[in-house]
This record gives structure tokens, C-alpha cells and sequence, in this order.
């Protein structure tokens, strides 16, 4: 049994943009000597967060609509009264999806659907360097 | 410390239906030697998700209610464009409520509340027949 | 390769009362002798939750006011018909937030964002005493 972790630079848009990270997350597997394990996504940063979609261009417009109705990104929230950075709206729907997913892998293969795709989403006002951090544990 | 991965076949209706699985998380770490760690139960599909709650009637009305505010089934989604299939709010519950869900067990137990049980929610819109992954990992 | 699991008591004011357990989650791994793994946030009870935000003061005000939008206090739900005890609108917050929350750590120290804390949200309608879980599982 041993632990790996892997940290993965990521260059996202900002506004609610949907990025399929599954390769990623994938390769950090293939490349251990791991058959058997979980593996941890995780996203550094308090206006982004990881879940899993059918990743297809409909969808990654359906997603942000069904956020922008959670947190609109016109209203007044008290954190852009703090910091006013304007990007109260990121902060909520992040805390919402939360920045952390967990998937089981098996024969060194991620057991994960085949419609379904591992995406790190970024809430943030503005282009962001991410750092994805992958860390798996298995035998 | 080993790890001990279980597939188990759950039949749903569908339409944002609530099954309790808690027994069956429970039975594998039970039919395993494993007394501490940690269990990740994952489902594999985009339109499904795990969650707790406390298995009563009532909040199995007010679950999918809540969830049809978030992401009605009457309106148009650019997803079901795509695909003509209708399930364009499940995947976007999905997506927000999350395929995986992990939790702690001690001296062979989980650690749960006791009005706390582990459902596998099925937002898609015709029954079908899921593959819940649980993996167990512990010594 | 081991497991530590620790019980922390948190007592929260209930109402949508947000937590900072950042430090109590760093303890347990500054604590033992392990340098890396993953750390299990878990809260026992059906009407809390754990993710993680930005802790300021202005997103403690926007974050409860998201959840009433998604959930609002006054409207009927069918779990007080059940029980009456007024907190169907906590059961269903906190079963889309989760009870659970996962982090990786490395060389002894969580791998969390400079703006990140790790928060217990309490929805109950009333003060709480509440278990917290933290589960460490590493080398």
C-alpha cells in the first residue's frame, strides 16, 4: 500500500468555465504501479470546485445556467463588500459543489462510467492558473 | 491495510428516486476483516448521485422538490437538443449533488448517525439499473 | 500505512452557523506521524454539512443566503408533518452539501489554498452539540 500525489497545472477562463480533467487524473493512475485504490481530486482555491458530467457542449452550457440561477452574478453579495473583487457569486456556488471528489480505481482503471467524465469547474471572474492536486492510495 | 472493491446492482425507478443502500455498505465492510478505514461509495452514470439523509416519507417529498426548483423538468435544456433523451435536469442534478460520497468506519462500523442513512438518488428519467461501487479501504 | 480516527465535539449555534475546523482537521495530522494521505471529514447528523470557503465575514451573510433561496425556512415541508420539529428545510440543505469531505495531505500538512478553509455548516433549527469525525489514512 502506498500513497502518490501528483500536482497538475491547470489554465482555466473563469465564468463557470467546465474543464474535462478525466485524462489527467487517468494518467496519474496508469503511470503508479497501483492496481487496486481510491484516488482524491482536489482543487486549491475557494472559487472552483471538481464533479463528475457527461462532458458534451450542451450540458456545459445547462450547468452554468442552473448555477447562475443558484448565485446570479448581478446581485450584491457581502463578500465584494469586503474584498470587491465581484466575485462573491464564484465563492458561493464553490462552497455548493465543493472542491474535493474521491473515485475508486481497479486494475489500475478509474471505475467511472462511460458517459461520465472527472471536470474541474471555475467560478472566478477572471483566466486562473489552477493547481489540481491528484492523490491516489491503493495497493 | 487492504482494499476491497464491491459492485452491487440496484434497480431504480428513476425520476429522482431515493434508495436507501446503507445495508449494503454496511454488509461489505461487515463481510470483511477490515476494523478501521475509510469506505467510498460511488455510482457510475452522469444522472445519479449519494448523499445522507434521515430515510423518512416526508423528506422523500422534499428532496425532489427541492431538486426540481434547482433544475425543473419542464423546461429546455441545450443537452436534450443533443441527445433528444429528456433527462437534460438530471444530469445537471446530478452534476451538483455528486456521484461519490465517502465515509469513515471504526472497530468494523460505520460512523453514522442515527437518523443518518446513505441513499443513491436517481434523477433519470426511466427506471434503471445502476452499478454502486463500494471500495474499502482499511487494516 | 495506518489509520487514525479522532472524535472532535463542536458545539454550533444551529441556523445556518458556519464553522472554521480548519485547525482541528491540522491537528490530527500535525499530531500523528504521517506524512502523507488523505484526511476524512465527516459530521454525524442529517441536518449538517462539510465543505470548504473562503472564511470572511461577508461570505458568512452570502452563503446562508443562498441556502434560503435553495431551501427556504418558511414554506411547508413534509418532514415536519412528520415530526414537527420545524427543520425539514435543514434535512434538505444539508443532504446537497454532504456530510463528508475529503483532503489530501503531504510531508505532514493539508494541501489547501492560502483562501481556504475547511467549514461544518449547522442548518438545525436549534443550538447543537456535534460529533466531528476526522479519519487520517496514510504512510
Amino acid at each position: 500500500m502506498s500513497v502518490i500525489t501528483e500536482f497538475i497545472p491547470v489554465a482555466t477562463r473563469g465564468y463557470t468555465d467546465i474543464i474535462d480533467i478525466t485524462q489527467n487524473v487517468s494518467d496519474v493512475i496508469k503511470n503508479s504501479s497501483l492496481k487496486n485504490g481510491i484516488a482524491t481530486i482536489f482543487v486549491s482555491g475557494s472559487t472552483a470546485g471538481i464533479t463528475t458530467i457527461e462532458y458534451e457542449s450542451g450540458l456545459l452550457e445547462d450547468l452554468p445556467q442552473a448555477f447562475e440561477k443558484f448565485a446570479p452574478m448581478n446581485i450584491q453579495y457581502h463578500h465584494d463588500r469586503t474584498w470587491s473583487d465581484g466575485n462573491g457569486y464564484a465563492h458561493v456556488r464553490a462552497a455548493l459543489l465543493g472542491a474535493s471528489f474521491t473515485v475508486p480505481f481497479k486494475d489500475n482503471k478509474m471505475i467511472l462510467g462511460t458517459w461520465q467524465q472527472i471536470v474541474l469547474i471555475d467560478f472566478d471572474n477572471r483566466p486562473r492558473k489552477r493547481e489540481l492536486v491528484v492523490q491516489i492510495i491503493g495497493e
